[in-house]
């Protein structure tokens, strides 16, 4: 599933207006991270002046806006909605903030459910400035079930799942895959988010599909990533979450992967988005995935990758020893300390599982 | 969900063509059981001048013809397409008869993924002969996702879940609903599929649901029947089905149910439209029903509905006596020997937890 779409040579200004802090909006943080070079600026005029890398963890050096002049006058030449608007409807003020880009010139590109290009008054104004509207989280139109091809190819597929959503499944994925493929192994990331797909510039925002072909549509991408030998995929929601749980286990039937890394955000009591569903314990969670997955596609929880972003150093190790102990696996926080524990816990795994004929 | 856009007065043909017999069309097998009285006829032309009941096991005096107009001969103002085309597709011979139905002014009514009001063959001859197409998937443009309101609501939700798709989850909840009416309930059926909205007027196809939005879909059918003591709320698909699991534990989550039924078509082996996915065994599929909601909305299986259509009656009681052995909980098939023991077990749960307050 490339993303032609998607024009390179984007520079791009990032909307994160409002919410680059306290929790720093997941679209800027992952381009910052993965697409530094390509982010001109955030603009947040309640940040204006900072600097990102200070607010966000990542991004140092790419400076907040408060107007998209400022923006454009350091060389910007798209916009991308890096936010989420609360209530699913796109505020006002955003509103007049992306009729004034699409009068600069600039690209729109947006992860929003509110497609810009079926916005009467966006695609209008978009036509007139000769400027492209982009949805990420377009699918295609032929999607379908199932057909429960993806359990008899014979790569890798490694799949990232949470305890919750926004918890560190792509950086997990994208970390592992970066590491493998510094070791010269065969892989590929396959995005199916958002922001994964503008990263990757392929993939497909799953969250998105009607709910009868999540699953086909999964495997779909495992299909065009057959060349590879090791596949990392990016894992939506968590099998207990009350809004998104159900993506989560279609995805799990459509990749059928034969190894699960859990991923958990340390810390954190309540699940995102809900008023008040407790995050269950990893240990009750693990055995949920390889419970619900054994019937059908038997996967295996192979590690854990803990989001430890509000640990200090010292208790961020200690808090890996802890988990380590509990869940008798590999630990790590693979942006603190890299996702080599994890890699190689896969590669002995596969080479015990080659050997024995599995 | 109402449905107000489903006319009343309909007197359907159902277009069964060759998928009468053997494995009855579900869509024409639910509206002979629940709306005898609005089926004037099955369009067969494989199985032509043969009664609906003999081969169907309902709608005993419903006639098979050959012909469309034989149908509207009979009465029929109406076509329904009762069946769903290999692969998604509508197979030429189909396009020609509902194009046919409305060129005689029919009605169409359709549960097809394909809508045929975005049909542009098919809008273009409605509109000229001032006929409505229907499409029952066709869900609200509003939906968003899960807001978790379901489980404060006061009112008990009993939801039908399965080992595979098609094994009577429909059914066991419209019996059930009938049977609660009868004894004075305040109670309603909820449909999630598109033959549910068909035989009650009302309710939503949950598979046609963009994923992100169907625990939130669900959800909104729930607070709909406020109203309602006894909510009996059609399930979909099962949580071990590779095609469809997504969708069912979405409507866990969204629904919130405290008790759930489960259905099973004794002596099936293979999940339907996978090419080999077994069955698992009942005893494990409960397990991961009440695993998989505990740390969210804890529900609990209260009884087992077989499905025993290929079992002769002496056989059909001893399979039920084994099930209840083996699960140690009530069993029944609710065409066959109605659904009272069910409806006890729920009732006496619901006394018991009221009085130790839970």
């Amino acid at each position: 599933m490339h993303a032609p779409w998607l024009p390179s040579q984007l520079r791009y200004v990032i909307l994160t207006q409002g919410q680059t802090h306290p929790t720093p909006a997941k679209t800027a943080a992952g381009m910052l991270r993965y697409r530094r070079n390509a982010v001109i600026a955030l603009l947040d005029s309640d940040q204006a002046d900072r600097d990102a890398g200070e607010l966000m963890g990542t991004g140092v050096g790419v400076p907040i806006v408060a107007t998209l002049e400022q923006a454009i006058a350091l060389g910007a030449n798209a916009l991308l909605i890096g936010i989420t608007p609360p209530g699913g409807q796109l505020p006002l003020p955003w509103r007049a903030i992306i009729l004034n880009a699409i009068n600069h010139g600039l690209q729109v590109i947006s992860g929003l459910h509110h497609f810009l290009s079926q916005d009467e008054e966006f695609s209008r104004a978009a036509q007139q400035h000769g400027v492209q509207l982009i949805d990420l989280r377009r699918v295609p139109d032929d999607l379908s079930v199932n057909k429960c091809r993806a359990a008899k190819l014979d790569n890798l597929r490694i799949h990232t799942v949470g305890t919750d959503c926004n918890c560190g499944k792509k950086i997990t994925a994208l970390e592992l895959d970066r590491a493998m493929r510094e070791r010269g192994l065969k892989s590929t990331f396959i995005a199916t988010g958002q922001t994964g797909v503008l990263i990757s510039g392929r993939g497909m925002a799953m969250d998105r599909v009607i709910s009868d072909f999540v699953a086909g549509a999964a495997e779909r991408l495992v299909l065009e990533a057959e060349d590879y030998d090791y596949l990392l995929i990016e894992g939506q929601g968590a099998i207990t979450h009350p809004l998104y749980a159900g993506v989560t286990l279609s995805m799990l039937y459509g990749f059928a992967p034969q190894l699960l890394i859990l991923c958990h955000p340390a810390g954190r009591t309540i699940m995102r988005g809900t008023p008040e569903t407790p995050i269950a314990p990893l240990q009750e969670v693990r055995s949920l995935y390889e419970a619900i997955t054994r019937p059908v596609y038997p996967a295996r929880v192979i590690g854990v990758a803990l989001n430890l972003m509000d640990f200090q150093d010292e208790n961020a190790r200690r808090e890996i020893e802890r988990v380590e102990d509990e869940m008798n696996l590999p630990v790590t926080d693979v942006i603190r300390f890299g996702p080599e524990k994890l890699l190689d816990a896969i590669l002995e795994w596969e080479k015990a599982n080659a050997r024995s004929g599995i």
